[in-house]
């Protein structure tokens, strides 16, 4: 076989074999084909896409490419959540305890990552003493245990992916569908998970801007998924808004332990208990999605859920007082009231605009030597489609610094007030 | 400026500018652009072409990586002539004293290249003595005096376009019409022509299979020649069957020798007058290609053009008696005649397959280093739609070796004799 073939195959837009695919992500990862000739294949994949099987057989060479995560020791059927991403998006803080309340068992691992906010390891070390360095065995115990651990990914996790994603960052073939899918498959596969709920966001603060992009990335990621004998659902949600009021690390976890007690805000609230509904369902602890639902929204409100979180953080090292005490957590040197200056609905809340406000302020990475300010954020009082007084509190600004003129300058940008009552709806469709 | 939003640009169907191509030729000859990125946006170029003035300004961004030969002390028009590559073109020999009998001045750089057979500087060398190691003083000085000289292809003209090639070569983005304009433009404008007549072959035996693609590139490299100020004219012709009779390098020399006496082939006189006339023209040396081609028609059978080829040879060091005896041209040790094995209409006659087996006997390079066998070759001695009666001469294997089994096989594969008479138009289209 010659890369030289595979690449005319593609670029005349014929379907590659699973044993081509698995000669070039093999040659690939033993530096046997080089970078020049991948890129042209990137490319070309990128103007004539990939069919289902192709991306399945990618994802599956992917996941051979590196180790693989036996989670066979844990009883079960292991499910795994992956969220494309937004702004103040904390539902696997929520998810993880409340679907284990459940007895679906959450055998998790969480990157850091760049972007407005931390990763879920970032978040959860905003929690003094929580640790994530277990080895194996005592995170498949704590699973077994509790229905519950965290542990952070392996680095030798699918690392043929990571080397093609270095290659897409610099070629302009980051914005593939089958690439993606491919990319975020070959992940969870590898990390053991018996069956995936995917979180696909679209809008403004999400990296697939239209529904239809959205739509394709989900159904392409559920056809894998089901290809290759993960069952996958996703759920497309809206990202025009951040999810929930807070944006920031120490304050998303406050929020997820406000979820989790049954007193989260409305969105946040719906989009985990949808997800979570899920999950349950795939791991066959409920028949139906609406019976799923119905007892998580119970254990949200009679305590099981947050119960289920203080053991985890217990059994992390965490200390479990941030329970009921916030200021166990991170706390930022100034608050920061900011009111608003006219009266009327709220018609713009852009999600990623707000992002990089969170992240001017220190709450995320901008390049992976960044160090996080876990302390600092902002806190949104009214969402999209909410009416405001002038002078009413329109949000918060948790800082460590007094200078932050940008940052409301950057924030003033991204709300609008008008008198147009906008709805947006955060739950589009459920794809499986 | 930087390579990945170049290349994101051009995935994005947007014309690249003249500077953004400028910085692309200059970082990737200076090795400051990776191979990696390069590929990429020859793929994406690949899919979304370029238009006439970004394929003129790659074109002059190579001409100026390299060295720009200066023609300014020879006297007149210089025009230069390109074909796209065929079976048995011998043409170039026949052109280049033809124009210059009338007084075109033709000071030609020729390659040696691979394919079927030789390149013109292959077939001239197969005349004893005859040398292509000038200096640029006797190259100038002789154009002047004869109207004509060659000399070998300096190693430095349009290096960009050499590198691009190499990784065009491997990345499977060869045939992508304006890279292929840019790459044949760029070599012709850097060897100092002020004005180019290109032959752009289609058909079985040429690089371009379809009319429709033949004309796509021939439109292109007419337009950069005329945007960038070299007055540009190419003949459409057909290659479904070898040009003239003769393949092989000697045997080549030897019709070109007949066609410059006015007793050549058909189809070679037709197409090397067809050419030659535009040649003329263009160096306004007659006013309309009626009158250049009966001027040149003359010379053909008044002795001028023969006369002009042997003060050629004569010059750079050839035994120009070659002229009236072509025993003093290298000869195959094996002349072996094939005759038809039914009656019919010649209705095939595949030029490239019948290029194969004039390489299989050794006329042609398979890779730089081959050596090439100047006596050798093939002599058809009917063409398409003429009629051949069993047991005729159809053709002839001139060899170096008895066992011509698999050339036999070859050509019996690549003739077809039926009831149909076939018509095979040569010269289909003038663009200009």
């Amino acid at each position: 076989m010659r890369m030289y073939d595979v690449i005319e195959k593609k670029r005349e837009g014929f379907a590659l074999t699973e044993a081509e695919i698995n000669f070039l992500i093999e040659g690939y990862t033993k530096k046997m084909i080089p970078d020049y000739q991948m890129s042209a294949l990137l490319m070309a994949i990128y103007f004539q896409g990939m069919s289902t099987d192709e991306s399945a057989a990618l994802t599956m060479a992917m996941v051979r490419s590196g180790h693989i995560v036996d989670l066979s020791s844990i009883k079960g059927i292991k499910v795994d959540k992956h969220s494309s991403g937004g702004v103040g998006d904390t539902t696997t803080i929520i998810l993880a305890p409340l679907v284990a309340s459940l007895g679906v068992s959450v055998a998790k691992m969480s990157g850091r990552g760049l972007g407005h906010t931390g990763g879920t390891l970032d978040k959860l070390e905003a929690i003094n003493g929580f640790h994530v360095e277990l080895s194996t065995e005592k995170f498949v115990e704590l699973v077994n245990k509790n229905h519950l651990a965290v542990i952070g990914q392996s680095e030798n996790l699918a690392p043929a992916d990571k080397l093609l994603y270095s290659l897409r960052d610099v070629t302009a073939t980051v914005n593939s569908i089958p690439l993606i899918s491919s990319s975020i498959m070959s992940k969870k596969i590898a990390s053991g998970a018996d069956a995936i709920v995917l979180d696909v966001k679209t809008g403004a603060g999400a990296f697939m801007k239209t529904k239809e992009e959205a739509k394709n990335l989900a159904e392409t990621m559920v056809a894998i998924g089901n290809t290759v004998g993960k069952k996958t659902v996703a759920i497309l949600s809206s990202m025009e808004q951040p999810l929930g009021n807070a944006i920031g690390n120490a304050l998303e976890v406050q929020e997820a332990i406000n979820t989790l007690k049954g007193q989260g805000p409305k969105d946040l609230t719906e989009l985990s208990l949808e997800l979570a509904s899920h999950m349950v369902v795939l791991a066959k602890k409920a028949n139906t999605i609406k019976e799923a639902k119905e007892r998580l929204h119970e254990n949200l409100h009679n305590g099981k859920a947050i119960e289920k979180f203080q053991a985890f953080i217990k059994a992390q090292g965490g200390d479990d007082r941030v329970i009921h005490d916030p200021s166990k957590l991170p706390q930022a040197k100034y608050i920061i009231p900011i009111y608003a200056e006219k009266s009327g609905y709220i018609s713009k809340l852009v999600a990623d605009e707000i992002g990089k406000a969170a992240m001017m302020l220190g709450a995320g990475r901008q390049t992976k030597e960044s160090v996080i300010d876990l302390a600092v954020g902002i806190i949104l009082h009214k969402k999209l489609g909410e009416y405001v007084q002038k002078g009413d509190s329109l949000y918060t600004i948790y800082a460590n610094t007094p200078s932050i003129d940008l940052v409301k300058k950057k924030m003033k940008q991204s709300i609008e007030v008008s008198n147009v009552q906008m709805a947006d709806q955060l739950i589009i469709e459920t794809i499986e």
